[in-house]
């Protein structure tokens, strides 16, 4: 039989595991919350011993919470921030409302790894406990959303990071392939001739602005509620105490955190996750657009449009032999996918708050968390073992220039639109090239072709050989 | 100045025009809700104008309405089901809560035209009055989903009506196209030989399903809840009334109308609703699927698969003379993305039901029956347009299947996975053919390449050349 | 019969009514696409017209269209912006890829106006051709998407508008209703007490923010692709043209239009449509967050919350005397499921671009133009109908702050966590105040209560009766 | 230094540690996919091992493998499927496409684990090939689709179960509140009385629903598509295999497993899927609305509705002594949010399938198994720890119906609807009751008014008093 301790609140009592750093709190939760099996992300519970650690500093400075507690609470929330005691943090992602099981959580944690610096024995709460001391000042309503906030900006920073790396490794390409030219393609028709490079730009820059709206979505998230308390009218916390967390947390996470300037409104509105959620799904959805043309592109070897050549990654079938797939991509579109049935459900939990408080912050920050690590972690090995490998099939792309009738379009202002129709028209259905009817047909000379279907002055604007025109205009 | 009438509620006053068939309730509504511009579906403007009529009718056996008032509101009734005094239904799609402005209309408008049937003027409510007498015994919260009900398996028979044509549609093209070898395709890559008509019997299949789906979604459908009156206890509506209500609304639209065994329940719940409209939802996830296959398959006409040719339905570009897009396809692709967005504003409407009622059932109806109307309009044209005049390029898929590597497949189990590795590869590398390589290295005899990489054999479940594998084992 | 004259184009011909501004395009994607029966929104015919208006003006500055003509095609176009010949925009909202239709039917309108101004009758084309004259140097692929800028900046317009005076109207009641004090509730239990000028200042400052993000998401859509052509390359635009077509834009609109940098990137990506569904999206969620919150402050009369008194709008049951319904918040409630599920479509139509254009772009524009449409419309009445007249029921708020048992907070910092819970169960379980059972107690004086429990001390930040406190400590 | 073994395939070779059941294809995955951190569910590692099985079994039968390996292999998977080697399932759940590397993880493990019942050492892949022993006569394509429907089917049985027990929970809950009369509410406005146990009829007989539901969606996920190899054809799987797997596979398993009629269709289309998350997101949002009722209904315990009462499970807040809140039923909406934002996810995989395949499936498939766990474990804990333990504040539901003026519906078939709508708003106006107005009125007869003003009668069908109305007719 395991030792234990016995543990007491409002409700009754519970054994708890006597080497156990949480308490009956915690044990509550366990008990009503079997949901997911998954933990609360890491970076939640540092942003939670963060907050723990602010929040005791400035409490001692202000003279409410006593040296000495205050010290051993601030050495036990900078173990959990350091990565220690986080496997008991036990409380499911998906939990009751507001967080408050998952800050009794810390608090227990937090309190009991005091009580031991003090000299005490888990479970001793006189000399330091969960709610009195390490909660000091402080509500659900409060360290909760302060703490998401932390955790999210952390997050976003790799996520940023990350799309920076997008973004240059696809400018490179760009560059890699300015001067190859390949078939533009609309309703995946053949259009006009394009510069491989042209299409790299377009998803460089689109990038750019993923980066640009995720920055500014994290602006809002900046504002933190400390102080609070439960409704935001900041019962029980006194003006000093919450001047100074705000500036313990500045210092202690470098990040550049505000005091919300009305806290019945920071606490009760969840629209900064639904903001961030909302940039990151964006980012979601073109990196579907892109991450389909790039298999699409690859499509082959044989039988598709082979255009691209994807640097292999492993065996992509245990039946068919040689076969490698664009796993890379796919993994990509998967988390694309994810990214926005989380938004879903951040967006259904958003509009679920209800007069002061928002009670289902748990499944959002779960998701949001979530969000913001899969991106980052998908977007790296993209960037890496994707696109910084990629290769243009040059002669394809040319064969298929070639090949097309859509270059027709260029002879469009010289011989005017139904000519050029009944030009495109007998090259479809001979199978000719568009060249060989206009000289059989004699339209246009062969110098004059050879200027007007050059295929990398239909990639500029303007139109296609108008010096000729000029010439011609003569 | 135009001629009006005044007319009077619990609020106050307000002028109507002279000849409006409507009242001031509706007026008020017109004033409160102008957010769509859309009008009620015309099914639903039917559907209320059925109800009105089987009220009557149960309401005049009963006895507790005047057999001459009775008469009138029936054929006011039937004049709006026949189409007429449409256009006097002018509240928004989208209103103020549980439809009762729809029903307010719906009373106002079949009390004047009883009115004038009576030989009184517009507005003279001693005659007959929308809520006395129209509104006998019924309630907003029993006529309006009642209503929805009968208006949704209306449109639904057309839905699967449309979706039997192209299931048809497909079987045919299945036949048609079963004896063309195709190159089969996972991930985008070549993968092993398949015939088109399979292909086309995996549509026809899965359209099957859904044609199951949405029928059966029509169940609970079919369970309405006239008699529950305002929260479904029945209070005011006699039982014998609701009885007979019932009987005449099975007649009267020939739908196989149950009466709901609770109506506390069938007040208060939309899960019917949700069920079709999840039904529609997997439908359209489906034909997104086939539709982007096919403008995957008819994708060229040089540079793409080029395997499959649409029927051209209009000129596809006003600068590139000879485009044509598959717009059939592509208007499908579109309306699937309406159903799924509508998809989502039902389940919000639907989760948002409090206590005894769903007040958000205008905004659900709007999109239901949008989602039924543009589903069976989409199959339809889709089905005439693009299925039925598919050809399939016969020359082009074997050419691809023969310049591919992935039929390598078939001598894996003759030669080992790691030679039939090996063979992929060289043939890749240097461009030549599985055949060249396997005689060159002299790994199988022609006549032993012939049966093994003959392509509809590798279509069928075994071992391609198996028959040949024994004969190799003697 | 009617009297009609037959068109032709590069699929055959077609019998065109003799009055119709629109040719045979129009009538062959009025075949193809009878999906929704919605016509396209009017702000988008306007901005359609703007576009062919300005690019006749620079076609005949920079010599490429005749002046003769171009004045008819700007005129022809003036007519269309000023609001005549919208009948004959009848392609459907949900229309074949990209929006030629759309494109081609302005073409034809616009070209049959102008042939009649020049004198000719309508379907002489070769006094001005949609293609050649009307659509000269565009492709619907830069037309369609530089119109659906155009008329999303315009109708944001009216949403900016519409929400700054819900902003206001709520700033308004916070100063109006700051003296009352109610109770707050969090996980909706009697939590501590809150100033509903604390609530509305809230409301007041999250719309505010929904401003700020709608304003900062039309950045992007200020970006124009005219000059794009068909993939973004310019092919067949001329520079100078561009240039000017984009001026011409700018000082027609007054919109601050322009030029986007990168065509390729303008053309195939479209992110800015996203980026402004979801600023409306998180505007939506917001809304439904603040008209649930008043429903249930005004829950009641006699059986709910009764907070809030709504002015009354309209009567509210046919069947229940007396009942007035929250209609306003209803509306918007279902609004903003409309945006959230228009939203959903938007993102699905976004992702399925491909390559060098999106085509799914009506679905996308029908979309985002209705969500722009009905916010403006629902928060404008709410504004005016529910906002504007709200009241508070001071007396209900007042007897249950008195009768709460949350206000036990207060006491907390003064007599300890443990004992303040004792106190608090005892008032639930016996029915009595925590005043009286403070009192029978002897916990504190009655002196120190009514400085301890006076609830308006409890809504600003610090410990309640901290004054005392001190005090007490000397 | 740890030891380790070299391993080699198509792209070269890697290090593996020499104690590791899995190889390079796990290791090559792991490298490319470090996305969530979290493991395949559990059951689907289950599920994998048990197809192994049970083509280890037929593969031995039909002669293609030899007895002694297939021994090997046959023991091997029982281990997985019993709990053991799951630590070397390392593989991320959102991985690249169609859950190759979760295949290659699954015949990795058992093949090392084989060759060590064969007498060898891990990695002597001759004793015992991943790819040409465990996955002999399959592909990822009929394993995958496989595994998932029966890791699936488990689940879905327990979420049947618990759901049946919620069903039974709220069914007993009805009858014991069936006596209590409480006022019903619409619009969130009073209404006429209802009983608590009709409200509660109708939350059991939507989970009803929900249950057919779900139990209906399952029917196609029995259909196995195993033999199907890479695209459905079968190639390479003999038929004699085929047939006796699947007989394998219902007696391992003791489902009612099917073979897919069509294995081109069932390998390509993923409808099963979508339609199960189609079926569990109905019940969310069935749930949501269920678990906002008793949220509301137990509003409170002084400034709330207050009509039931909640089993305390956790204190609620830190700060607020006392509080306790509805963590159960709010974890509970949580989950529904969860499980309609992964239905998105899903739904977004399934429109994504291309061709033969749809190569979504991983991240599909850690939607769909989330989902059906979420649901399961929530709904056990929700009807264990809140259902069966509610309580109604009968007192409180009767002093609210006295309170209200709704009653005055019941008066208006006997006094008009006019008189009633008078009454209504002097009792509104000056707070007394409906019956004081009447008796002061003299419009009814004491006597009478305590017939028609029975609320019991109320809850009934007809017209209350309407005995009392014969009578007076008389």
């Amino acid at each position: 039989m395991a030792a234990v301790r016995t543990e007491k609140d409002l409700l009754g009592t519970r054994e708890v595991p006597l080497d156990a750093y949480y308490g009956i709190q915690t044990l509550r939760a366990v008990e009503n919350f079997p949901i997911t099996g998954i933990p609360p992300h890491k970076e939640l519970i540092r942003a939670l011993a963060t907050v723990k650690k602010a929040a005791a500093m400035a409490n001692q400075e202000i003279g409410t919470l006593k040296k000495e507690i205050a010290d051993a609470v601030i050495q036990a929330a900078e173990e959990v921030i350091s990565g220690k005691l986080h496997d008991f943090f036990i409380v499911d992602s998906i939990q009751g409302g507001a967080g408050t099981s998952m800050n009794m959580n810390t608090n227990e944690v937090i309190a009991n790894r005091a009580i031991e610096l003090l000299g005490g024995k888990k479970g001793d709460y006189l000399l330091c406990s969960p709610n009195t001391h390490v909660n000091m000042a402080q509500s659900t309503n409060d360290v909760f959303p302060t703490s998401i906030r932390i955790a999210s900006l952390r997050l976003a920073q790799g996520v940023l990071e990350s799309l920076a790396g997008l973004q240059n490794a696809f400018a490179r390409k760009a560059e890699e392939f300015d001067s190859v030219i390949k078939m533009g393609r609309t309703h995946l028709q053949d259009a006009v001739p394009i510069r491989m490079g042209q299409e790299f730009t377009a998803y460089s820059r689109v990038i750019a602005r993923d980066i640009e709206r995720i920055e500014r979505s994290l602006e809002n998230l900046r504002q933190i509620n400390i102080g609070a308390t439960a409704v935001g009218t900041g019962l029980n916390a006194m003006p000093e105490y919450s001047a100074k967390v705000v500036k313990h947390l500045r210092q202690i996470t470098g990040l550049d955190l505000t005091h919300a300037e009305n806290l019945v409104d920071a606490t009760q509105n969840t629209d900064a996750y639904t903001e961030v959620s909302g940039a990151l799904k964006i980012c979601a959805v073109n990196l579907t657009k892109i991450c389909n043309d790039i298999r699409l592109m690859a499509s082959g070897p044989r039988t598709g449009f082979a255009e691209l050549k994807l640097p292999p990654r492993q065996p992509g079938s245990s039946i068919m032999p040689g076969k490698v797939n664009p796993v890379m991509a796919e993994v990509v579109n998967q988390v694309a996918f994810q990214i926005q049935g989380n938004d879903q459900t951040i967006c259904l939990a958003s509009s679920a708050g209800q007069l002061e408080l928002n009670v289902m912050e748990p499944v959002l920050v779960f998701n949001l968390l979530q969000s913001l690590s899969i991106l980052q972690n998908a977007v790296r090995v993209f960037t890496l073992h994707l696109v910084e490998g990629l290769q243009a099939n040059v002669e394809r792309c040319k064969e298929l220039v070639e090949r097309s009738v859509g270059i027709v379009t260029a002879i469009n202002p010289h011989v005017g639109y139904e000519t050029a129709t009944s030009v495109a028209k007998e090259a479809l259905e001979t199978g000719r090239s568009v060249r060989e009817v206009c000289l059989e047909r004699g339209i246009l000379t062969k110098e004059e072709l050879d200027v007007i279907l050059n295929p990398m002055e239909m990639t500029s604007p303007g139109i296609a050989g108008s010096r000729l025109q000029l010439a011609l205009q003569k």
